[in-house]
């Protein structure tokens, strides 16, 4: 390992690309998107970085988080509702990367959205599990 | 249980994990497991497997999609409701794994409990946009 990884393509321009999202309070909207790759990922990689800063830009937008292996791959969207979700599969450049998408990209893909209703990270979890059992089991 | 757990390391007994799962209508329950692993990755896809086959034997559940990267990974699985998800997260062997996964395997983790609203594929939007557009905006 030299110094450090001073990758010359990948000058990621989100210091944190899909790791945990920091979410307010629930109600708020999940659009989870889960993709079955085509094994065409020509353009994919500097779409996706584009999307995701696009995304942020957007009204309502909340954080996402994205993982992916080499045939799939999940990304939650979050979003302060319904309809600012619905406001973002409408924008111009976000519809030409779908169709894209659909046309090269992805061999499937599912879309779902939801209205998360309860949340919790580890450190809600270790703390209630030095108090009282049963936990935030809502 | 007999002799099952006779797989020695990777004898997959799922022959789909982790891909698109297969929904019935919404509404149903989603629930949203995000984690930044810690790097000591002992056991874990042994209790990974043990789990997601655990779960398909529950009451409620309607499938998972989980995909990992060496950093992060996101597991969804579906049940047609809360009380079915809730119920999952008492279940004894799976307290231990999710005790061991707070100690162990997880540097951090979000769980997001959500009522899946709306839900499309790649056949449904291909249909859509080849008729009107707008599609199944709802």
């Amino acid at each position: 390992m030299g110094d450090v990884d001073s990758s010359p393509v990948d000058a990621d321009p989100d210091p944190d690309p899909g790791r945990i999202a920091r979410t307010p309070e629930p109600p708020y909207t999940a659009v989870i998107f889960t993709s079955l790759h085509s094994g065409n990922a020509d353009g994919y990689a500097r779409m996706a970085t584009r999307m995701f800063r696009l995304a942020s830009e957007q009204p309502g937008y909340l954080g996402h988080e994205s993982v992916s292996e080499r045939e799939a791959g999940i990304t939650v969207s979050y979003w302060t509702d319904h309809t600012t979700a619905a406001a973002w599969k409408q924008v111009a450049e976000h519809l030409v990367a779908q169709q894209r998408g659909q046309d090269v990209w992805y061999a499937d893909y599912a879309v779902r959205i939801a209205t998360v209703e309860r949340d919790y990270t580890r450190a809600d979890s270790v703390t209630s599990n030095t108090g009282a059992s049963g936990g935030n089991q809502g």
